[in-house]
């Protein structure tokens, strides 16, 4: 299986709901460095697995949706308890909604599978893995 | 596939039986930086995969019957050759036992996996992965 | 010159004012991974720059005050722009303060300069370094 | 399942042939820091997954081949695109082989599967894993 | 003193003129992961060292002269030995030239030392340290 | 000032004296991720700081001599606290030595100054920095 992996960043506010949240149960914020692996099984004509400028624009497009912002009043997110596993879970998804629109270029139907990890902190990471 | 991922860290002092090991077969020691995956299919009502200060209080249980010791005199290593693969794969037992005695909390029986990591220098790293 | 650097963390949630900050004008967050260099020219009689329990003790404690909060609503904060550099600043002076009530342990006043370093993101970071 | 990981570097110039490669179209060059992960579902009686020593100087033996290269004038790369996903591909076959010689020691017939992770700066990489 | 550091990289092919750098003679790359410290001793009236946007936008706009070159047929470095530590103060005078300029903004001025850190792999870095 | 960053590792044993070092009294270990600086203020006729060959080299052999060691036991070091700090000034003493002995190559004498750093976790390190 082949693979490559890009990475962007996001800093967003946000409260959890949950007595397990502690502390973490009031407003406050985190840097997601995220990262976002592509996997195939064959490369494709020019020998890659996807674009790498398309699928980095791909993950800010995304991610732009959730830069600089309170998450707690983001209406795409109501009702949700994002934490750091939802998130790139949600990621994950919009991921999937842009491969399927044609936004990662030709050839990239082939990809089989995505990891998305979003680094909260230098001890503590989260993870979705998943096929198309 | 969901996971979260804690690190904590170890010093220990040990020697290493075999001509394979070469000038490790003296007396020296390590700093291990852990790396601890907890994998599962879904997440819990509270939206994680397991109480992340859960997970890092047992993982430090688990690391603190090792951290400052000659791991030649530890009776619970006895007649074992501490590498770094059997000690991935000792943390890896002692989490999953500490996860069979409700320690990680509840809903954490939904835990299907989990990868331990000891990195030993900038340059090399081993682990044991496995399903519970 | 000698020194030690010990590592902490802390999410928080801010808004920015001025054209300047962009989008972080608008309540979003950050995870601030904190290094804090003592440095002193002499070690102590135990070879140490600073006791390292000591040091992080009092570094989570000054921390402590900043994390999973949000700066906006902070009164030891007000009217402050909360940026990056302030922050160094901000914890450098809590730090000196801690020093200068004997926290860091006998022999700690032959430390000469401390520097405190926010990384924010995997590309960009802030310090303040300063004599005492 | 077992896995050690060990790291070497290799600095190369090369082009690559296709529109999707923007200005990478034109001579210029990479530092790849290269990580192989060695996997195994049990260990060889030292209690390893391979020899550390001799993991690290097949690999660099492998990487001397391309190390201060470039790689466009290489006939054994020939015709080839080399991105960092072929380059990862072309190690692994290299590993291979070796392994078939018994270049990695006694026991390390018993490796199952190896990855090859080639970092191409601080926001990019590409991986090639295989079974043997 | 405060100081803030931005990130950024390029990949460039160039080959070394001179014994002492054996292989490294040959047409080569690397990939440099580019660190700028810019430092001064008070914050402007927003609490700032830079503006990080225009820093990060200068630092591109430099490196672009560079970035997926062969350093060897660049005009601009005709006859030098583009060693690390020279690319580091090349790069150095050009932050200082566009500083004079006023591209770094207003306040900027008020900066008084930069230090560029150009990491050529995980094991080997260069950097030039200077006041302006 | 330009500098040159070179990195190298160790592994050994030892314990400490003090009750300031609580647990660590106890024989343990630690990997030491050090990294050298060396500063001079203008280049060589090559366009280097050092040659970083040599430099690697030397710095190899000076760690040799504490590699996989129990420190307790070196008699080079009989009765010292071989705590980071000071295992810093040892190291760079041993390469202001070896500097002295012209094994860092011609033109070295006009390096100016050296830090060693070592990482002993990925949350706490200690420097020595010194001129020459």
């Amino acid at each position: 299986m082949y693979s490559i992996t890009v990475r962007e960043h996001i800093m967003i506010a946000h409260s959890l709901r949950g007595a397990v949240f502690g502390p973490a149960q009031q407003l406050h914020g985190a840097t997601y460095v995220v990262d976002v692996e592509f996997r195939r099984s064959t490369l494709d004509s020019d020998g890659i697995v996807v674009d790498i400028s398309r699928a980095t624009a791909v993950l800010r497009d995304v991610l732009g949706g959730l830069n600089y912002r309170n998450l707690d009043d983001e209406s795409a997110l109501k009702g949700q308890n994002t934490t750091t596993e939802f998130l790139a879970r949600f990621i994950f998804d919009r991921l999937i909604a842009a491969l399927s629109r044609g936004e990662l270029g030709p050839g990239s139907s082939a990809i089989e599978s995505i990891r998305v990890t979003l680094h909260e902190s230098h001890v503590a990471s989260a993870s979705f893995d998943g096929r198309i």
